[in-house]
This record gives structure tokens, sequence and C-alpha cells, in this order.
């Protein structure tokens, strides 16, 4: 088995394992930052990181009315700037904590007066000594360089503080269960295996999500970029009609992510006029209706909130990824040209 | 001639009728900006004014210290939530001023009390009437489905705001020039025609850029997307090492936006690695000595500054796109699946 596939299928168990390890320090940390009473949030994240950077941006803004930048490093490391995040919470997310850029827009919002967070792996990281607080992911040893359990510990992660944050109990209680929702997600997922090789011969492809989901659009885009060496393109549904809805030709790959909720009306217009296209469409969702209407479909575990679906839906999305590097003979645990850690500046 | 050719080559004299007719006007919203002291910015674009709005943020982070969060419209349309930018500048950037969701955001921003304005190519379109102050973009109809000359206003109106905010005269003098700087910029483009055709097998590329040619990067990218239908990613330097690098083999072509500056050492380094995995390189850069180093590249005007240079380096970029699209033989004034005006919730 590759340690890719394992860590793949621990997933609910790691989860299980971090809300019964962190959840009571996760509280605490909301509690201060419930006390400081931020006037916005600032992420900083690369990678995989920064795609759950994007999941917490619609939580945090959605759930709790506070507007959200994500932090472009270069501003603080190569143009040495400083932007004022005085009275602002700043998070810094990192699998490793190694990230030097990362670390560099903490050190600068600490100077600044900011209260600092940083969630990574590893207790004795770099990026978890210098922020003022830190929550550990307790994913365990990630060995495969493609990431699967460091990313759903992350969303798990955001997800806890906001709802903390929120001090919403019935969300909280709700979290509890995603264990048992990411396993349904992964039989689920299983299913993909008998058509999979329909898409062997894909290099290119696109991933629309749109909400909640437009983070899971470029995680399972990074995913198959990393593991396939494929192009693919992630965007939300706006953004892809204003423009790039024109690379799109008969038989064009395209993963819709459609689960109930606010989105999918649009999501279901959107795959409409892709249909008309003769794209292949790829659909991931909670609704049988929406699922009968595909040759290719997923489905996504039933009664899931709309918050809480990016850590199922993701799923599919590794097992895509996985399963198609497979069929075209690709060495999975290690994709060529990627390190497990990258030191950006 | 196509109104995308008529549009690329009027951009010096538009950017100059711009400057001479909006200069006063934006120095006024600038004073009144100052007088707010806002604490942060929120920008909100969909499309090519998205790709104005990542160049706006490095702007005014670095130059004016102001944290810049772009906004997820649909927090405010699908989810029907309001982040809370009392105290902040929210911005709203749209060639038509059409797009219901940039003006859901500017609407709930002025509702919360903070300072609105709206960036648009129509003194009457809705967005313009419904923000605080209003800068008109003085681009003249812009016949072509792909925007090019609306985004070099863009950026130019932006730039100008900025230097006004920090009362930087000298910027502010330096910036009358970049009218002769895209002249320059086009003129030099032109060589490219001798060897486009060498890319006319292209179906996916990738270009990358960092710091304020991220924004170049996306919209190089947007272009040829939109007009020669090829799958096209754009990446910062940073994230680029970040997984995706792992879908070059070789002859992948990549457009990489080298000018002098603070990124210039990071950039040659990642190229260095791409000629070692025989990637296919489009050079544009101000450096001589850069661009003797690659079979295909394209001079940039010299002597214009780093926070300027997305105005020309853009220039090539449309170029590529507008002489690839011909190549292939396409509609470049109305490609297949575009409106001009796409209006999303």
């Amino acid at each position: 088995m590759s340690y890719l596939q394992e860590e793949i299928y621990a997933q609910p168990d790691v989860l299980r394992g971090l809300l019964a390890q962190q959840s009571g320090s996760i509280e605490q940390i909301a509690t201060q930052i419930r006390a400081y009473q931020p006037r916005f949030v600032v992420i900083a994240a690369r990678g995989t990181s920064d795609n759950a950077a994007r999941y917490a941006k619609y939580l945090f803004e959605i759930q709790l009315s506070l507007p959200v930048s994500l932090a472009a490093p270069s501003v603080n490391t190569l143009y040495e700037a400083q932007p004022n995040t005085a009275g602002a919470l700043v998070i810094g997310i990192s699998q490793s904590g190694q990230s030097a850029d990362v670390r560099q827009v903490i050190a600068d919002a600490k100077a600044n007066g900011a209260l600092t967070l940083a969630i990574t792996n590893y207790d004795d990281s770099p990026l978890a000594q210098s922020a003022d607080h830190h929550i550990n992911l307790c994913a365990g040893e990630e060995k495969s360089v493609a990431a699967t359990k460091t990313y759903t510990t992350e969303l798990t992660v955001i997800a806890c503080l906001i709802q903390h944050i929120a001090q919403n109990d019935a969300a909280l209680s709700r979290l509890e269960q995603v264990p048992d929702d990411v396993a349904v997600a992964l039989s689920h997922a299983e299913t993909l295996e008998a058509w999979i090789r329909h898409f062997s011969y894909v290099e290119r492809l696109a991933v629309i999500g749109r909400g909640y989901n437009y983070a899971t659009a470029f995680e399972i885009s990074l995913k198959i970029k990393e593991l396939c060496y494929i192009v693919g393109e992630q965007y939300s549904e706006a953004d892809f009609r204003h423009g790039p809805i024109a690379i799109v030709s008969p038989r064009f790959p395209i993963i819709a992510i459609a689960p109930q909720g606010k989105t999918l009306s649009l999501m279901l217009d959107l795959l409409e006029q892709l249909k008309a296209k003769e794209a292949s469409c790829i659909v991931l969702s909670d609704s049988q209706d929406v699922l009968d209407q595909f040759e290719y479909s997923v489905a996504l575990p039933q009664d899931v909130p709309e918050w809480l679906m990016p850590i199922c839906a993701v799923i599919p999305g590794q097992f895509f990824a996985y399963n198609l590097a497979l069929a075209k003979g690709y060495d999975v645990d290690q994709p060529r040209g990627l390190n497990k850690v990258t030191i950006t500046h």
C-alpha cells in the first residue's frame, strides 16, 4: 500500500483524534480571540495550506462577519513592507511550519501588535514557536509528498476554531460527526474506480466550485497537478463565466462540486451550459437527483451542513487524483520535481 | 483591422487622455480617503478587473501599508452575509459597472459605514451610481470582448490614486511618462510575430510572475484562455514551486515575467529549474542580460520603476494572445461562448 493511499484512508481516524485532543485548547484560544475583538483577519499560507485559508475566508466572513485578507507574503519578504495589522488576527498555516515567508508575515504582525496564531503539524516548528498561539494538526507524520490528511485536519481546526469563537454549540456538536461523514465519503469515492480509466487520456481539465467549495476546487486541482502532471484549472462558477469558459470544447473534462445549498442552482445552470458544449462533466453531489443527470458522478455523504461539506467533498478529488496517477503509471508517493517541504522566500 | 488590434494599439493615447482628464478628480478623491484614514481596504471585482485588483493589493500594501482583502462576492450575494467593513475603504472595479455581485458588495459596505469607490468605464453605470465616489476609466467603448485598454486604464487609475494618497509627487510625475513606456512596449512586442508560429501547437501553458507582476501573470493567462482556448495556468513563482511545477515536461511552454527588481533573482532561479526540465520558456524582461539567455524573449521598456512595470508588462502578453489566436484561425473580436458583459450573482 502506498503512503498516499494509507493517508487518504486514515482521515476519519486522524480527524477523530484531532477533535479528541485539541478541542479544549482550541476553545481556550477562541476565548482569547473573542477578548481581543479583531477588526479583520489576515491569513498567510502556501500550496495546500493556502487552499485551507480560502475555506477559512468564507467561514470567517459568513459566520463571524470578519473580513479576511489572504496575505501576499512577498509584500513582507521581497518588498520588506509591513501591512498595518494592528487590531487584526493574523494566522499562519503550514504543515511543516518551516515556510520562511509565512513566518515573516507572522513576525511582522507580532511587531505590529496583532494577535498571531500558527496552525501546523509540529509543536516545535519555527512557525509554531513564533506565534502567540499554536494549534497542532495532530495528523501524525505525512509521508506522501501530496498532502491529504493535513488538508482535512487544517479545515477541521479552522471550523472548530470559528464555531468556538461564534460560541455556536449546535455547530460544534455537529462537527463531532464529521469523521463519520468523511468515512462515508471515502466509501462512495471508491465507486469512481469503475470509470476512472475513461479519463486516462486527459492532459488538462478544470475544477469548478463556489462559496465554501471554492477551496475544494483549488485543492482537487492541486492534487491532480501534483500527482498526474495534468494542467488543472480551478475556478469559482462566477469567475469561470468571466472568460475561462471559452476553453471548453467537446470532451473537455470538468469536475463540478455541486452539493445542495446556496450554490447549487448556479452550479446546475453552469452545468447545463457545459453539457451543451459537450464537456465531460464529473459531478460531486449529495443530491440523488443531480447525480442521476450525469454519467460520471460521485455521491457525497447525506445531511452534511454546507459549511462542513468541504471536509468531505475533497475526498473524491483525492481519490480521483490518486487513481488517475495509478492509471497513468506514476509514482504517487514521490511526484517528480517535488519535495515534502518547500521553502519559499 | 480587428477591434482587438485597434484597442491594443490605442493604449498609449487612451492612457494619455485618462491622465489628462482624471488626475484632478483622482487627487480630490485621494484627499477624502486620506481624511477618512481607512484601517484596511476591500476590493470586489471579476475577471480582468479582478486582476487589476491583484495589482492594487500589492501597491496598497507596499506603498501605504494598508492590508487589502479581495472580496469573495458570493459571501454577500449567495450567503447574504455582510463582512464588517466599517472603517474600511471598499472599492468595486468593473468595466461595464453592471456586475450585480460587485454592486452588492458596495451596497453592503455603504450600509456598514465604509467609504466606497467605484472604478468603471461609464459614469451612468449602476456601480458608479451606487458608490460614494467614482473614477471613470475614460477608455472609450471597448468593442472587443477581450479587455485590453480597460485593463491598463484600471491599473493606471489605481497607481494614480495610491500615489495621490501617498502624496508621492515624484511617483506621480513618473506616472505621467507611462503612456510613452507603453508605446515602447508595443513596438518591442511586435518582435514576437517572428517566432509565435512555433507555439501554434500549444494547448496548455503556464504564466509565472511575482510581486507586482503576479497580476500580470493572471491577466496574460486570462487573455490566452479567452482568445486561444488554451488551458493557461497562472502562478506566483513561490506558489508554482509548491506543487504545480510537477506538470512541467520537455517543451511545456512557460511565459515568465522577469523584469529587474526585487523579484528577479527568484524568477531567474526558477527559470534555471525550468530550463533543466527542458521547458520552452518565453521571457519578458527589461534586462538585456536576461533576454540574451533565452531563445524566445520580448524586451520590456527601460527604466520603468517596478511598481509601474505591470502596465507595460501585460502588453507582450496581449500581443501573444492576439497573434496566437490569429495563427490558430480564431475570431479575435468575438471569442466563442463569451459576451462583453457577464452578469454573475
